[in-house]
């Protein structure tokens, strides 16, 4: 993309867009929860031809219309989320924290494969809140270590739940393929292995 | 200004800005209105930066807190509006229809000096209106034709009321040197000329 496309994207997603990261309870993966990754843009329906051009652009996410006369256009591919705000970075002013946030712990995601390691990057994703001044989060890190400890998948006396877990910078897109949304599963799914999902 | 900061502001305005022209009563102004136009940048007060960032980049203009938690950078005058609608004019999407009216309209007011010309340039300003889905235009073009017959300045007979003024490009920055918000008068005080105001 020419850099004023991605300058314009930036300005758009700061104005009027939303960079957020969600803790999604997923009772078929062994740790019980995802870490989705959104990147969304809104509009009023009337003007949704914006959304199409910006879908033309990015390629990856899906358009939808809501029933209140708004539409939207979000990302969730973890992989394309990262290329997107690593392409996005240098232009993004008001949003800069959310971009970096997000980008740690999107290249973390891949190599956080214990219960604490995820743990610890549950604790990043709960500062989407403050950052996004988000008053609806249910979802949050206390309740995932709750959970992770009520199933035994976290031991009292360790200290990796608190202290975060060395951040590396592992790319989850160059180490492995993922097919759609495929990385937002990823760490629970290592979990899994050989039970044949 | 980069490129890239032209095409970031674009995108800012498309995302969370406005482009909008209204009629102003003017009660000490020969005709009785203003044609005012705007460029609107908001944001959350917490997040004001963004806006002390637009204003050194774009130098004019005012950045006000509302008491509702809400900043605003807004710029009118005419000579200012119009230099940075040019200069957005390539970057622009989803407001293209703002922007080319906006400046149609900065380009014609300095020639529009009949009461008929200045009419059918509020005729334009209406149309922002429609464009922008707005809801609270209270002073249109009919209530300035109202006003300016009832003043006897526009003549039943004549079709320059109907039939738009040809809208030249002379420029209003180069042919006239206009101090702050000078311009949006200077139609109007083109009639005053002799009255000592």
């Amino acid at each position: 993309m020419e850099p004023t496309d991605l300058a314009y994207i930036a300005g758009f997603l700061d104005g009027d867009g939303s960079i957020f990261f969600q803790l999604i309870r997923k009772n078929d993966y062994r740790l019980g929860f995802q870490i989705r990754p959104s990147v969304a843009f809104y509009q009023k329906t009337d003007n949704e031809n914006i959304l199409v051009w910006l879908k033309e652009q990015l390629i990856s996410g899906c358009l939808r219309r809501r029933g209140t006369g708004i539409s939207d256009y979000t990302i969730v591919e973890p992989c394309e989320v990262r290329r997107l705000l690593k392409e996005l970075r240098p232009y993004v002013r008001l949003k800069r924290n959310q971009v970096q946030l997000g980008l740690e712990i999107l290249e973390a995601l891949p190599s956080a494969t214990s219960p604490g390691q995820f743990l610890a990057l549950c604790r990043r994703v709960d500062q989407f809140r403050d950052l996004n001044y988000s008053k609806k989060r249910t979802i949050t890190s206390d309740l995932v270590e709750h959970q992770l400890r009520l199933r035994g998948l976290l031991e009292p006396q360790t200290n990796e739940v608190t202290e975060p877990a060395h951040l590396g910078s592992t790319s989850a897109c160059t180490s492995t393929p993922y097919g759609s949304e495929g990385a937002t599963y990823w760490v629970a799914r290592r979990h899994v292995s050989g039970s044949g999902r």
